[in-house]
């Protein structure tokens, strides 16, 4: 393990620990938030893509499409074509940027909201199920050490 | 919102901020980090599927199947084909369990685990890029909240 970085051997994953290891709970428990979600989704005839989509243009609107795709964690590609649909349903719609023409912002419509809204309590159930009896200082405590994280990896500023 | 759960309001997702939002704080965190790995994984020919299957088994061999897929948090027919693939590449083998003909257990190989091996450098920087800085005290505080949220939210009993 000599190509690793610092100054100390980073321990194997065996020593570690599956369920010490960081990584691998978040992935166990994104896996499972969003099967949840992805329920209700299909029911509403929308995908993880687009209500994220929505979601995220929901609280904050008018987004350029690429800085949409880093906030909604899709694919330009695949955010490419849930915004396509998207806009065909009406629940929101794209316009150039006012200063740079070759840009594109996209900007929710109130039935893309109340789409959302539609969704949001089962979001907001799963988010309540995942905090089940952990105190609030433990929860912002959490969320903090998150927020550093993000911080840490992310290759955009935002 | 009065179909949430609880005795009080759950804030709308507008009041409690996307950077306040758990969920989606761990799902652009994870979403850069499997997007690092994948760089690594595709230039050894394998996929996150496969690298998780042999990941989750260099630590717990010997797993029955559906075992495995909650593990590795990959859909039952996703991972079946990426252990038929394994198994084509001779870095796992299948067998039928002892004392149940039906159920079939997971045994990672010695060239398996050696593929495993050259992926771990890269695996640990990505772990130690998202904890650079945070101390080992917050470290374990935060993992230990989130063995709770995963205890809260999970359907299996491991």
């Amino acid at each position: 393990m000599t190509d690793t970085p610092g100054n100390s051997r980073t321990p194997r994953l065996g020593e570690i620990g599956l369920d010490n290891f960081a990584p691998y709970l978040m992935n166990r428990i994104m896996g499972r938030y969003n099967a949840d979600l992805r329920q209700q989704t299909d029911t509403m005839g929308l995908t993880t893509p687009k209500m994220r989509a929505l979601a995220v243009l929901s609280v904050v609107d008018g987004l350029l499409i690429r800085e949409l795709a880093v906030y909604a964690v899709v694919e330009l590609s695949t955010l490419s074509r849930a915004l396509d649909q998207l806009e065909t349903k009406a629940l929101l719609r794209r316009a150039p940027d006012s200063t740079d023409n070759r840009a594109t912002r996209v900007y929710i419509t109130p039935a893309g909201r109340e789409a959302f809204e539609a969704h949001w309590p089962a979001m907001a159930r799963a988010y309540e199920a995942m905090f089940e009896n952990i105190p609030d200082s433990e929860r912002h405590a959490f969320v903090s050490t998150l927020q550093k994280i993000l911080g840490n990896i992310r290759i955009h500023d935002f």
